[in-house]
């Protein structure tokens, strides 16, 4: 099998200080995340620079060249619900280290994302929802088909299709949180690779439980099958806790040194 | 699904601080591992005084009297290979916080553990090896079914045997850890209890690395169904990991003071 893929979400207009990096294009504060993020072992970084109604298109394209001249043609996740922003990205985008990620496509209003991603030789991340949260598995599955069959009628491969479960928040829904884990397995049975923001378990609980939390979901969902996640890189022990899961599902070889690594 | 059970590892000959206890019958030492033990949430404590041949009997007595004196009776796993001292140590056990456990049988050499677990109305850790290490899981549920039927045909009922598919060390066995946690499912889907020595995973790796690779370890088989494990319930971080799981289970409910109970 394949290591896990880890997905930086730490470049995100939900920070403020992104957020004004981004208003007034000043590198210094990408880059730093950026780095911090890679030094912690983050395969790909997300790029969300939210709705970006106005110049999404120019923005994306300078974040996307800033961050790949910088870092090696850093493979990269790029995230708005702006289109034409996510095709202005990718048509600077170096595929050298891994084709770009679209995110994201769910089975309503978001579909035509699967079309940009076939039509880009991107790959999708699919959320298994339509309006509003699956009321259970049958439900999420039904989208999977839709989202998977969309894909392949438009030319791509499965594999560049990674379905998202979405995690659900403990405190509101604990007694949903095996119904997710569930989900992964059935993507996972079918051979189909998995990603999802990981950390909304968590939500609105302490800070010092957040990483003990995530790193117990993220154990339990690697068991079930999950290829990958979007997280933030510098939670410590949820990183060592992949670490360790990929050397238990001989993903990578153990050495005494590979949380190091 | 009921609360994961963990029976703390500490009070063995193995320490020679616990063995030099025992040999003096010094209450102390052992009074405090247990404490220690206790206070960090074990349900179970295990009372390995090693072959014993000589004193075994008067030891294991000694051993149990004084625990649940001590700690308002707690529930202990008896654990040695000499049978008498096991007898002699549930003739003095009290039942009020649960059955004594059978520490162990399995398919070879010790399996008439499993009729004097069922003659003395006892929990027994059912090892699924016979002579040497399993080969494979086919291997393995054969001794599962050879023990169950055992225990079956002697009375038990089939929760009593909690099965140890034997955890193996990922130095040197690295490729058969998911077989390990394929068995635990094997058991779970087949509504058997489960138990085993965990922390025999990372056996021989680097002292600050054995609680990160034990906690993914315990994280993945509790998703596989795991419902208990010989443990060092002072290790924090693999303490937390379970308490998290449990959560996530759905087996506790959700409090922001989870952690501290």
């Amino acid at each position: 099998m394949a290591k896990f893929i880890t997905i930086g979400e730490r470049l995100s207009t939900t920070a403020p200080a992104v957020n004004k990096a981004f208003t007034e294009r000043d590198p210094e504060p990408i880059l730093k995340r950026a780095k911090q993020q890679l030094d912690a072992g983050a395969t790909y970084l997300d790029v969300n620079i939210g709705p970006a109604e106005s110049d999404g298109e120019d923005l994306m394209k300078w974040a996307v060249q800033l961050l790949q001249s910088e870092f090696d043609n850093v493979p990269l996740a790029l995230d708005t619900s702006n289109k034409k922003a996510i095709e202005a990205g990718i048509s600077v985008y170096n595929r050298s280290k891994g084709k770009p990620i679209v995110n994201s496509a769910d089975a309503a209003g978001r579909i035509e994302n699967i079309d940009l991603a076939a039509a880009n030789d991107a790959i999708v991340i699919a959320l298994c929802n339509g309006e509003g949260i699956a009321k259970d598995n049958d439900e999420r599955m039904g989208y999977c088909q839709m989202l998977l069959e969309r894909g392949l009628e438009h030319g791509m491969e499965a594999e560049d299709l990674w379905f998202d479960p979405l995690f659900l928040v403990v405190k509101g829904m604990q007694d949903k949180q095996m119904q997710i884990l569930e989900c992964i397995k059935m993507f996972s049975d079918m051979g189909l690779n998995s990603t999802g923001g990981l950390s909304n378990n968590s939500n609105g609980m302490p800070k010092h439980i957040r990483p003990i939390m995530d790193s117990a979901m993220v154990a339990m969902a690697m068991m079930q099958g999950l290829t990958s996640a979007i997280v933030n890189p510098n939670d410590l022990r949820l990183m060592e806790t992949i670490k360790s899961c990929d050397v238990l599902k001989n993903n990578t070889l153990y050495a005494d040194s590979y949380l190091e690594i």
